[in-house]
Protein backbone atom coordinates (compact mmCIF):
# COMPACT_ATOMS: atom_id res chain seq x y z
CA UNK A 1 0.00 0.00 0.00
CA UNK A 2 1.44 3.19 -1.15
CA UNK A 3 1.62 5.72 1.55
CA UNK A 4 1.89 9.38 1.14
CA UNK A 5 3.83 11.06 3.60
CA UNK A 6 2.53 14.40 3.57
CA UNK A 7 -0.97 12.55 4.78
CA UNK A 8 0.84 10.66 7.13
CA UNK A 9 2.45 13.66 9.09
CA UNK A 10 -0.76 15.60 8.87
CA UNK A 11 -3.05 13.10 10.30
CA UNK A 12 -0.70 12.15 13.13
CA UNK A 13 0.88 15.73 13.99
CA UNK A 14 -1.71 16.16 16.72
CA UNK A 15 -1.28 13.60 18.47
CA UNK A 16 1.87 14.60 19.53
CA UNK A 17 1.10 18.13 19.42
CA UNK A 18 -1.66 17.70 22.05
CA UNK A 19 0.64 15.62 24.13
CA UNK A 20 3.27 18.22 24.14
CA UNK A 21 1.01 21.34 24.56
CA UNK A 22 -0.05 19.04 27.97
CA UNK A 23 3.32 18.41 28.67
CA UNK A 24 4.98 21.91 28.58
CA UNK A 25 3.54 23.85 31.27
CA UNK A 26 1.67 27.27 29.85
CA UNK A 27 3.58 30.09 29.09
CA UNK A 28 1.47 32.04 31.79
CA UNK A 29 2.69 29.89 34.65
CA UNK A 30 5.46 31.53 36.31
CA UNK A 31 8.29 32.05 35.52
CA UNK A 32 6.62 33.51 32.22
CA UNK A 33 9.79 33.97 30.26
CA UNK A 34 11.30 30.25 31.54
CA UNK A 35 8.01 29.24 30.22
CA UNK A 36 7.68 31.19 27.58
CA UNK A 37 11.44 30.06 26.28
CA UNK A 38 10.74 26.58 26.25
CA UNK A 39 7.42 27.23 24.05
CA UNK A 40 8.93 29.67 21.64
CA UNK A 41 10.51 27.11 19.33
CA UNK A 42 8.41 23.87 20.14
CA UNK A 43 5.15 25.99 18.59
CA UNK A 44 4.27 26.29 15.78
CA UNK A 45 5.55 23.15 15.18
CA UNK A 46 8.10 22.35 12.57
CA UNK A 47 7.76 19.04 10.41
CA UNK A 48 7.82 16.86 13.65
CA UNK A 49 10.05 14.17 11.61
CA UNK A 50 11.74 12.43 14.78
CA UNK A 51 7.60 12.11 16.35
CA UNK A 52 6.54 10.56 12.94
CA UNK A 53 9.34 7.96 12.91
CA UNK A 54 8.59 7.01 16.22
CA UNK A 55 4.95 6.29 15.04
CA UNK A 56 6.08 4.64 12.03
CA UNK A 57 8.48 2.83 14.30
CA UNK A 58 5.66 1.57 16.47
CA UNK A 59 3.40 0.68 13.13
CA UNK A 60 6.27 -0.90 11.72
CA UNK A 61 6.04 -3.67 14.87
CA UNK A 62 2.42 -4.10 14.36
CA UNK A 63 1.56 -0.79 16.98
CA UNK A 64 -0.48 2.07 16.77
CA UNK A 65 1.13 5.75 16.55
CA UNK A 66 -0.78 6.11 20.13
CA UNK A 67 1.24 3.57 22.00
CA UNK A 68 4.75 5.50 21.03
CA UNK A 69 3.11 9.06 22.00
CA UNK A 70 5.25 9.48 25.10
CA UNK A 71 8.58 8.60 22.99
CA UNK A 72 7.53 11.00 20.24
CA UNK A 73 7.06 13.86 22.84
CA UNK A 74 10.84 12.59 24.39
CA UNK A 75 12.68 12.85 20.94
CA UNK A 76 10.56 16.39 20.12
CA UNK A 77 11.62 17.63 23.87
CA UNK A 78 15.64 16.42 22.97
CA UNK A 79 15.80 17.81 19.54
CA UNK A 80 14.30 21.09 20.48
CA UNK A 81 16.79 21.80 23.46
CA UNK A 82 19.87 20.57 21.29
CA UNK A 83 18.21 23.72 18.74
CA UNK A 84 18.05 25.87 21.69
CA UNK A 85 21.71 25.48 22.72
CA UNK A 86 22.85 25.27 19.01
CA UNK A 87 21.65 28.37 18.24
CA UNK A 88 23.30 30.22 21.72
CA UNK A 89 26.13 32.80 21.20
CA UNK A 90 28.60 30.70 22.44
CA UNK A 91 27.88 27.87 20.03
CA UNK A 92 27.09 28.34 16.19
CA UNK A 93 25.06 31.91 17.05
CA UNK A 94 22.27 32.27 15.08
CA UNK A 95 19.15 35.01 15.34
CA UNK A 96 16.50 33.44 13.50
CA UNK A 97 15.10 30.08 13.38
CA UNK A 98 12.66 28.98 10.81
CA UNK A 99 12.19 32.71 9.73
CA UNK A 100 11.87 34.03 13.70
CA UNK A 101 13.77 35.46 16.13
CA UNK A 102 16.05 32.23 18.12
CA UNK A 103 15.50 31.88 22.19
CA UNK A 104 18.47 33.80 22.98
CA UNK A 105 17.25 36.49 21.19
CA UNK A 106 13.68 36.54 21.95
CA UNK A 107 13.88 35.91 25.76
CA UNK A 108 17.94 36.62 26.78
CA UNK A 109 20.81 34.04 26.88
CA UNK A 110 20.16 32.74 30.18
CA UNK A 111 16.56 32.20 30.01
CA UNK A 112 17.99 29.99 26.60
CA UNK A 113 20.22 28.34 28.27
CA UNK A 114 17.61 27.42 31.01
CA UNK A 115 15.12 26.68 28.97
CA UNK A 116 17.03 24.12 27.04
CA UNK A 117 18.16 22.44 30.21
CA UNK A 118 14.18 22.29 31.82
CA UNK A 119 13.13 20.72 27.92
CA UNK A 120 16.10 18.39 28.14
CA UNK A 121 14.91 17.21 32.06
CA UNK A 122 11.47 17.32 30.95
CA UNK A 123 12.08 14.82 28.24
CA UNK A 124 12.86 12.39 30.87
CA UNK A 125 10.09 13.26 33.49
CA UNK A 126 7.60 13.05 30.58
CA UNK A 127 8.64 8.93 29.43
CA UNK A 128 8.72 8.57 33.00
CA UNK A 129 5.60 9.06 34.69
CA UNK A 130 3.79 8.41 30.87
CA UNK A 131 1.25 5.60 30.55
CA UNK A 132 1.97 2.96 28.32
CA UNK A 133 1.03 -0.20 27.30
CA UNK A 134 4.41 -2.36 27.89
CA UNK A 135 5.68 -3.19 31.05
CA UNK A 136 7.94 -1.09 33.10
CA UNK A 137 11.32 -2.93 32.25
CA UNK A 138 10.42 -1.89 28.64
CA UNK A 139 10.16 1.54 29.54
CA UNK A 140 13.50 1.43 31.93
CA UNK A 141 15.11 0.54 28.45
CA UNK A 142 13.74 3.37 26.57
CA UNK A 143 14.41 5.72 28.76
CA UNK A 144 18.41 4.13 28.58
CA UNK A 145 18.38 4.73 25.43
CA UNK A 146 17.00 8.00 24.46
CA UNK A 147 19.45 9.29 27.40
CA UNK A 148 22.30 7.54 25.79
CA UNK A 149 21.23 9.21 22.69
CA UNK A 150 21.65 12.76 23.72
CA UNK A 151 24.69 12.55 25.67
CA UNK A 152 28.36 12.94 25.42
CA UNK A 153 28.91 9.99 23.06
CA UNK A 154 26.26 10.90 20.85
CA UNK A 155 24.45 14.11 20.53
CA UNK A 156 26.44 16.29 22.71
CA UNK A 157 30.14 14.92 21.34
CA UNK A 158 28.69 15.11 17.60
CA UNK A 159 27.96 18.76 18.34
CA UNK A 160 31.57 19.82 20.09
CA UNK A 161 33.33 17.78 17.58
CA UNK A 162 30.96 19.83 14.94
CA UNK A 163 31.99 23.12 16.48
CA UNK A 164 35.73 21.98 16.49
CA UNK A 165 35.59 21.05 13.15
CA UNK A 166 34.47 24.62 12.32
CA UNK A 167 37.38 26.15 9.77
CA UNK A 168 39.26 22.74 9.29
CA UNK A 169 38.90 20.43 6.92
CA UNK A 170 37.53 17.25 8.00
CA UNK A 171 38.02 13.47 6.44
CA UNK A 172 34.92 11.50 5.22
CA UNK A 173 35.30 9.69 8.37
CA UNK A 174 35.15 12.85 10.72
CA UNK A 175 32.50 13.69 9.16
CA UNK A 176 30.53 10.77 8.79
CA UNK A 177 30.95 10.31 12.66
CA UNK A 178 30.06 13.66 13.88
CA UNK A 179 26.58 13.10 11.13
CA UNK A 180 26.13 9.66 13.22
CA UNK A 181 26.57 10.82 16.62
CA UNK A 182 24.92 14.29 16.31
CA UNK A 183 21.74 13.69 13.48
CA UNK A 184 21.38 9.64 13.54
CA UNK A 185 21.67 8.71 16.81
CA UNK A 186 18.62 10.92 17.65
CA UNK A 187 16.42 9.50 14.71
CA UNK A 188 17.42 6.18 15.74
CA UNK A 189 16.57 6.58 19.31
CA UNK A 190 13.19 7.43 17.81
CA UNK A 191 12.70 5.22 15.76
CA UNK A 192 13.50 2.33 18.37
CA UNK A 193 11.98 3.77 21.21
CA UNK A 194 8.56 3.71 19.65
CA UNK A 195 8.58 0.21 18.54
CA UNK A 196 9.81 -0.74 22.17
CA UNK A 197 6.60 0.96 23.56
CA UNK A 198 4.46 -1.01 21.02
CA UNK A 199 6.18 -4.48 22.72
CA UNK A 200 9.05 -4.85 19.73
CA UNK A 201 10.98 -8.01 19.85
CA UNK A 202 14.65 -8.06 20.40
CA UNK A 203 15.62 -8.98 16.82
CA UNK A 204 12.95 -6.71 15.43
CA UNK A 205 14.99 -4.06 17.83
CA UNK A 206 18.16 -4.99 16.03
CA UNK A 207 17.49 -4.39 12.52
CA UNK A 208 15.51 -0.77 13.56
CA UNK A 209 18.66 -0.14 15.37
CA UNK A 210 20.66 -0.42 12.31
CA UNK A 211 18.01 1.08 10.04
CA UNK A 212 18.02 4.02 11.94
CA UNK A 213 21.82 4.98 12.21
CA UNK A 214 22.05 4.50 8.00
CA UNK A 215 18.51 6.33 7.70
CA UNK A 216 19.82 9.08 10.31
CA UNK A 217 23.40 9.41 8.47
CA UNK A 218 21.49 9.63 5.14
CA UNK A 219 19.06 12.30 6.39
CA UNK A 220 22.44 14.73 7.42
CA UNK A 221 23.69 13.99 4.02
CA UNK A 222 20.30 14.90 2.71
CA UNK A 223 20.55 18.34 4.79
CA UNK A 224 24.71 18.88 3.30
CA UNK A 225 23.47 18.51 -0.04
CA UNK A 226 20.28 20.74 0.21
CA UNK A 227 22.42 23.68 1.78
CA UNK A 228 25.50 23.31 -1.01
CA UNK A 229 25.82 26.94 -1.10
CA UNK A 230 27.16 26.75 2.48
CA UNK A 231 30.72 26.13 2.53
CA UNK A 232 30.69 23.74 6.14
CA UNK A 233 34.05 21.71 6.22
CA UNK A 234 31.80 19.16 8.27
CA UNK A 235 29.91 18.21 5.29
CA UNK A 236 29.94 15.32 2.97
CA UNK A 237 29.64 17.74 -0.07
CA UNK A 238 32.58 19.37 1.18
CA UNK A 239 34.59 15.76 0.93
CA UNK A 240 32.48 14.33 -1.91
CA UNK A 241 30.58 16.52 -4.04
CA UNK A 242 27.27 17.39 -4.66
CA UNK A 243 26.76 13.78 -6.59
CA UNK A 244 29.01 11.87 -4.76
CA UNK A 245 27.41 12.87 -1.32
CA UNK A 246 23.76 11.75 -2.85
CA UNK A 247 24.90 9.14 -4.24
CA UNK A 248 26.26 8.08 -0.77
CA UNK A 249 23.07 8.92 0.67
CA UNK A 250 21.12 6.79 -1.68
CA UNK A 251 23.03 4.06 -1.04
CA UNK A 252 22.71 4.02 2.89
CA UNK A 253 19.03 4.51 2.02
CA UNK A 254 19.01 1.50 0.08
CA UNK A 255 21.17 -0.60 2.62
CA UNK A 256 18.97 0.59 5.33
CA UNK A 257 15.75 -0.44 3.60
CA UNK A 258 17.28 -4.11 3.14
CA UNK A 259 17.56 -4.30 6.82
CA UNK A 260 13.47 -3.94 7.28
CA UNK A 261 12.81 -5.76 4.19
CA UNK A 262 11.36 -8.85 6.24
CA UNK A 263 8.86 -6.67 7.82
CA UNK A 264 5.22 -6.66 6.69
CA UNK A 265 3.37 -3.68 4.84
CA UNK A 266 3.03 -2.08 8.60
CA UNK A 267 6.25 -0.82 7.73
CA UNK A 268 5.64 0.88 4.83
CA UNK A 269 5.15 4.74 6.57
CA UNK A 270 8.31 3.77 7.95
CA UNK A 271 10.01 3.21 4.48
CA UNK A 272 8.45 5.97 3.02
CA UNK A 273 9.25 8.49 5.68
CA UNK A 274 12.87 7.88 4.95
CA UNK A 275 13.03 7.94 1.70
CA UNK A 276 11.14 11.00 1.88
CA UNK A 277 13.97 12.14 4.29
CA UNK A 278 16.55 11.26 1.86
CA UNK A 279 15.32 12.45 -1.21
CA UNK A 280 13.41 15.36 -0.25
CA UNK A 281 13.92 18.65 -1.78
CA UNK A 282 13.80 21.47 0.90
CA UNK B 1 23.99 5.72 68.35
CA UNK B 2 25.71 9.06 68.24
CA UNK B 3 26.83 9.55 64.30
CA UNK B 4 29.90 11.30 63.71
CA UNK B 5 29.10 13.02 60.66
CA UNK B 6 32.50 13.79 59.25
CA UNK B 7 33.36 9.73 59.46
CA UNK B 8 29.91 9.26 58.10
CA UNK B 9 30.78 10.56 55.29
CA UNK B 10 34.59 9.76 54.91
CA UNK B 11 33.36 5.98 55.12
CA UNK B 12 30.97 6.31 51.74
CA UNK B 13 32.93 9.23 49.77
CA UNK B 14 34.45 6.07 48.13
CA UNK B 15 31.19 4.25 47.06
CA UNK B 16 29.79 7.66 44.89
CA UNK B 17 33.50 8.40 43.98
CA UNK B 18 34.51 5.56 42.48
CA UNK B 19 31.01 4.60 40.58
CA UNK B 20 31.34 8.25 39.15
CA UNK B 21 34.66 7.71 37.79
CA UNK B 22 33.44 4.60 36.12
CA UNK B 23 29.91 6.01 34.53
CA UNK B 24 31.87 9.69 33.59
CA UNK B 25 33.56 8.63 30.42
CA UNK B 26 37.59 9.08 30.71
CA UNK B 27 39.14 12.89 30.23
CA UNK B 28 41.05 11.00 27.51
CA UNK B 29 38.44 9.75 25.13
CA UNK B 30 37.47 12.11 22.37
CA UNK B 31 36.07 14.99 22.69
CA UNK B 32 38.39 15.44 25.24
CA UNK B 33 37.73 19.01 25.95
CA UNK B 34 34.27 17.43 25.95
CA UNK B 35 34.91 14.79 28.88
CA UNK B 36 37.53 17.08 30.69
CA UNK B 37 34.97 19.78 31.34
CA UNK B 38 32.41 17.13 32.54
CA UNK B 39 35.14 16.30 34.80
CA UNK B 40 36.64 19.20 35.53
CA UNK B 41 34.16 20.21 38.57
CA UNK B 42 33.39 16.37 39.34
CA UNK B 43 36.84 15.68 40.55
CA UNK B 44 38.32 16.26 43.07
CA UNK B 45 35.00 16.26 44.68
CA UNK B 46 33.02 18.45 47.38
CA UNK B 47 31.27 17.03 50.10
CA UNK B 48 29.38 15.06 47.99
CA UNK B 49 26.38 15.67 50.25
CA UNK B 50 23.68 15.40 48.04
CA UNK B 51 25.08 11.46 47.53
CA UNK B 52 25.34 11.12 51.36
CA UNK B 53 21.45 12.54 51.67
CA UNK B 54 21.24 9.31 49.33
CA UNK B 55 22.96 6.81 51.14
CA UNK B 56 21.41 8.04 54.64
CA UNK B 57 18.00 7.91 53.16
CA UNK B 58 18.14 4.47 52.19
CA UNK B 59 19.71 3.50 55.57
CA UNK B 60 16.57 5.17 57.29
CA UNK B 61 14.25 2.76 55.76
CA UNK B 62 16.74 -0.36 56.29
CA UNK B 63 18.92 -0.73 52.97
CA UNK B 64 22.45 0.04 53.03
CA UNK B 65 24.38 2.79 51.21
CA UNK B 66 25.64 0.72 48.08
CA UNK B 67 21.27 0.48 47.39
CA UNK B 68 21.72 3.86 47.12
CA UNK B 69 24.60 4.78 44.65
CA UNK B 70 23.00 4.61 41.24
CA UNK B 71 20.22 8.05 43.07
CA UNK B 72 23.77 9.57 44.75
CA UNK B 73 25.73 9.40 41.13
CA UNK B 74 22.51 10.52 39.82
CA UNK B 75 22.09 13.97 42.22
CA UNK B 76 25.78 14.77 41.99
CA UNK B 77 25.55 14.68 38.22
CA UNK B 78 22.18 16.81 38.40
CA UNK B 79 24.02 19.27 41.08
CA UNK B 80 27.23 19.34 38.97
CA UNK B 81 25.81 20.29 35.66
CA UNK B 82 23.74 23.12 37.33
CA UNK B 83 26.42 24.74 39.15
CA UNK B 84 28.22 24.56 35.51
CA UNK B 85 25.39 26.19 33.67
CA UNK B 86 24.79 28.72 36.49
CA UNK B 87 28.55 30.16 36.26
CA UNK B 88 28.58 30.51 32.81
CA UNK B 89 28.82 34.62 31.99
CA UNK B 90 25.04 35.03 31.51
CA UNK B 91 23.99 33.65 34.58
CA UNK B 92 26.29 34.20 37.55
CA UNK B 93 29.31 35.08 35.30
CA UNK B 94 31.57 33.59 38.35
CA UNK B 95 35.39 32.88 37.50
CA UNK B 96 35.72 30.70 40.83
CA UNK B 97 34.37 27.77 42.25
CA UNK B 98 36.06 26.00 44.80
CA UNK B 99 39.02 27.91 44.54
CA UNK B 100 39.66 26.77 40.84
CA UNK B 101 38.74 28.34 37.29
CA UNK B 102 35.35 27.59 36.15
CA UNK B 103 34.03 25.02 33.77
CA UNK B 104 34.47 27.98 31.03
CA UNK B 105 37.36 29.57 32.25
CA UNK B 106 39.51 26.68 31.77
CA UNK B 107 37.38 25.00 28.75
CA UNK B 108 35.14 27.64 27.16
CA UNK B 109 32.15 28.63 26.58
CA UNK B 110 30.45 25.93 24.41
CA UNK B 111 32.22 23.38 26.59
CA UNK B 112 30.74 24.40 29.67
CA UNK B 113 26.98 24.75 28.05
CA UNK B 114 27.59 20.99 26.28
CA UNK B 115 29.54 19.42 29.45
CA UNK B 116 26.44 20.69 31.32
CA UNK B 117 23.87 19.30 28.92
CA UNK B 118 26.17 15.55 28.83
CA UNK B 119 25.81 15.41 32.70
CA UNK B 120 22.45 15.95 32.88
CA UNK B 121 21.32 12.99 30.09
CA UNK B 122 24.25 11.24 31.95
CA UNK B 123 22.07 11.64 35.07
CA UNK B 124 19.33 9.69 33.68
CA UNK B 125 21.34 7.19 31.57
CA UNK B 126 23.15 5.78 34.24
CA UNK B 127 20.52 5.29 36.14
CA UNK B 128 18.21 3.60 33.54
CA UNK B 129 21.14 1.53 33.20
CA UNK B 130 21.88 0.24 36.86
CA UNK B 131 21.54 -2.60 38.87
CA UNK B 132 19.01 -1.95 41.71
CA UNK B 133 17.37 -4.02 43.84
CA UNK B 134 14.47 -3.00 43.38
CA UNK B 135 12.00 -3.38 40.68
CA UNK B 136 11.84 -1.90 37.31
CA UNK B 137 8.29 0.28 38.52
CA UNK B 138 10.29 1.93 41.36
CA UNK B 139 12.88 2.66 39.29
CA UNK B 140 10.75 4.52 37.09
CA UNK B 141 9.27 6.39 39.95
CA UNK B 142 13.00 7.62 41.19
CA UNK B 143 13.55 8.42 37.56
CA UNK B 144 10.38 10.56 37.15
CA UNK B 145 11.49 12.25 40.67
CA UNK B 146 14.69 13.18 39.86
CA UNK B 147 13.65 14.42 36.72
CA UNK B 148 10.56 16.40 38.34
CA UNK B 149 13.44 18.08 40.65
CA UNK B 150 15.70 19.68 37.60
CA UNK B 151 12.70 20.64 35.65
CA UNK B 152 11.38 24.23 35.06
CA UNK B 153 9.38 23.68 37.94
CA UNK B 154 11.93 23.08 40.51
CA UNK B 155 15.26 23.85 40.00
CA UNK B 156 15.12 25.61 36.06
CA UNK B 157 12.64 27.41 37.76
CA UNK B 158 13.95 28.44 41.56
CA UNK B 159 17.24 29.40 39.34
CA UNK B 160 15.25 31.69 36.75
CA UNK B 161 13.00 33.15 39.69
CA UNK B 162 16.81 33.94 41.55
CA UNK B 163 18.39 35.45 38.43
CA UNK B 164 15.25 37.59 37.93
CA UNK B 165 15.36 38.40 41.48
CA UNK B 166 19.01 39.88 41.67
CA UNK B 167 18.63 44.06 42.17
CA UNK B 168 15.18 43.47 43.92
CA UNK B 169 13.99 43.16 46.84
CA UNK B 170 12.20 40.03 47.51
CA UNK B 171 9.21 38.81 50.01
CA UNK B 172 10.05 36.04 52.78
CA UNK B 173 7.56 34.06 50.19
CA UNK B 174 9.81 34.56 46.97
CA UNK B 175 12.62 33.86 48.68
CA UNK B 176 11.59 31.14 50.35
CA UNK B 177 9.41 29.85 47.18
CA UNK B 178 13.08 30.03 45.64
CA UNK B 179 14.96 28.14 48.05
CA UNK B 180 12.34 25.46 47.56
CA UNK B 181 12.91 25.06 44.20
CA UNK B 182 16.74 26.20 43.39
CA UNK B 183 17.90 23.91 46.24
CA UNK B 184 15.33 22.02 48.28
CA UNK B 185 13.60 19.95 45.65
CA UNK B 186 16.83 18.03 44.68
CA UNK B 187 17.97 17.97 48.25
CA UNK B 188 14.56 15.64 49.00
CA UNK B 189 14.69 13.92 45.66
CA UNK B 190 18.11 12.74 47.18
CA UNK B 191 16.76 11.01 50.38
CA UNK B 192 13.80 9.96 48.42
CA UNK B 193 15.65 8.65 45.59
CA UNK B 194 18.02 6.49 48.10
CA UNK B 195 15.22 5.54 49.94
CA UNK B 196 13.02 4.32 46.93
CA UNK B 197 16.21 2.56 45.78
CA UNK B 198 16.24 0.87 49.33
CA UNK B 199 12.79 -0.43 48.58
CA UNK B 200 10.94 2.12 51.30
CA UNK B 201 6.84 1.41 51.37
CA UNK B 202 4.89 4.92 50.38
CA UNK B 203 4.66 6.30 54.17
CA UNK B 204 7.96 6.32 54.47
CA UNK B 205 8.66 7.84 51.51
CA UNK B 206 6.11 10.68 52.03
CA UNK B 207 8.01 10.96 55.59
CA UNK B 208 11.11 11.84 53.69
CA UNK B 209 9.54 13.90 51.43
CA UNK B 210 8.42 16.42 53.92
CA UNK B 211 11.31 15.95 55.63
CA UNK B 212 13.91 16.38 52.87
CA UNK B 213 11.66 19.93 51.78
CA UNK B 214 12.00 21.18 55.07
CA UNK B 215 15.95 20.23 55.61
CA UNK B 216 16.54 21.48 52.32
CA UNK B 217 15.04 25.15 52.58
CA UNK B 218 16.54 25.04 56.00
CA UNK B 219 19.99 24.22 54.45
CA UNK B 220 19.85 27.31 52.30
CA UNK B 221 19.35 29.39 55.09
CA UNK B 222 22.28 27.63 56.45
CA UNK B 223 24.14 29.07 53.45
CA UNK B 224 22.59 32.49 53.29
CA UNK B 225 23.64 33.12 57.10
CA UNK B 226 27.27 32.09 56.24
CA UNK B 227 27.32 34.16 53.02
CA UNK B 228 25.74 37.19 55.62
CA UNK B 229 28.72 39.44 53.86
CA UNK B 230 27.37 39.37 50.06
CA UNK B 231 24.15 41.67 49.53
CA UNK B 232 21.63 38.97 48.27
CA UNK B 233 18.16 39.94 47.61
CA UNK B 234 17.23 36.49 47.37
CA UNK B 235 18.37 35.81 50.76
CA UNK B 236 16.39 35.55 54.24
CA UNK B 237 19.26 36.92 56.15
CA UNK B 238 18.47 40.53 54.18
CA UNK B 239 14.38 39.72 54.83
CA UNK B 240 14.76 38.76 58.37
CA UNK B 241 18.54 39.51 59.72
CA UNK B 242 20.86 36.57 60.86
CA UNK B 243 19.08 35.99 64.18
CA UNK B 244 15.73 36.04 62.65
CA UNK B 245 17.39 34.19 59.63
CA UNK B 246 18.91 31.07 61.91
CA UNK B 247 15.92 30.43 64.17
CA UNK B 248 13.84 30.09 61.10
CA UNK B 249 16.29 27.13 59.84
CA UNK B 250 16.17 25.81 63.44
CA UNK B 251 12.57 25.92 63.38
CA UNK B 252 12.40 24.20 59.84
CA UNK B 253 15.25 21.44 61.20
CA UNK B 254 12.81 20.84 64.28
CA UNK B 255 9.75 20.14 62.18
CA UNK B 256 11.51 18.20 60.00
CA UNK B 257 12.88 15.46 62.43
CA UNK B 258 9.48 15.27 64.06
CA UNK B 259 8.47 13.80 60.65
CA UNK B 260 11.16 11.11 61.41
CA UNK B 261 10.41 10.78 64.79
CA UNK B 262 8.97 7.46 64.24
CA UNK B 263 11.88 5.96 62.35
CA UNK B 264 14.25 3.74 64.67
CA UNK B 265 18.16 4.45 64.96
CA UNK B 266 19.22 3.72 61.06
CA UNK B 267 17.52 6.85 60.36
CA UNK B 268 20.01 8.80 63.10
CA UNK B 269 22.76 9.13 59.79
CA UNK B 270 20.33 10.98 57.91
CA UNK B 271 19.21 13.05 61.33
CA UNK B 272 23.18 13.75 62.10
CA UNK B 273 23.64 14.71 58.49
CA UNK B 274 19.78 17.30 58.38
CA UNK B 275 21.83 18.66 61.80
CA UNK B 276 24.98 19.25 60.26
CA UNK B 277 23.50 20.68 57.52
CA UNK B 278 21.68 23.33 59.35
CA UNK B 279 24.27 23.89 62.01
CA UNK B 280 27.50 24.09 59.93
CA UNK B 281 29.80 26.94 60.16
CA UNK B 282 31.50 26.55 57.04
Amino acid sequence: MPVDVKDYIRDRLPLVDSALDKIVPPAEEPPTALHGAMRHLLFPSGKRFRPMLAFAGAEAVGGTASDAVPVACTVELIHTYSLVHDDLPCMDDDALRRGRPTVHIEYGEANAVLAGDALLALAYESLAEAPVKVGPDALVLAIRDLAHAAGSRQLVGGQADDLDAAGAASSIEQVQSVHARKTAALIRASIVGGARLAGADDSQLDALSAFGLEVGIAFQIADDVLDEGEDDPCSLVTALGVDGARERAEGLLETALARIASFSETADPLRALARFAVQRTQ
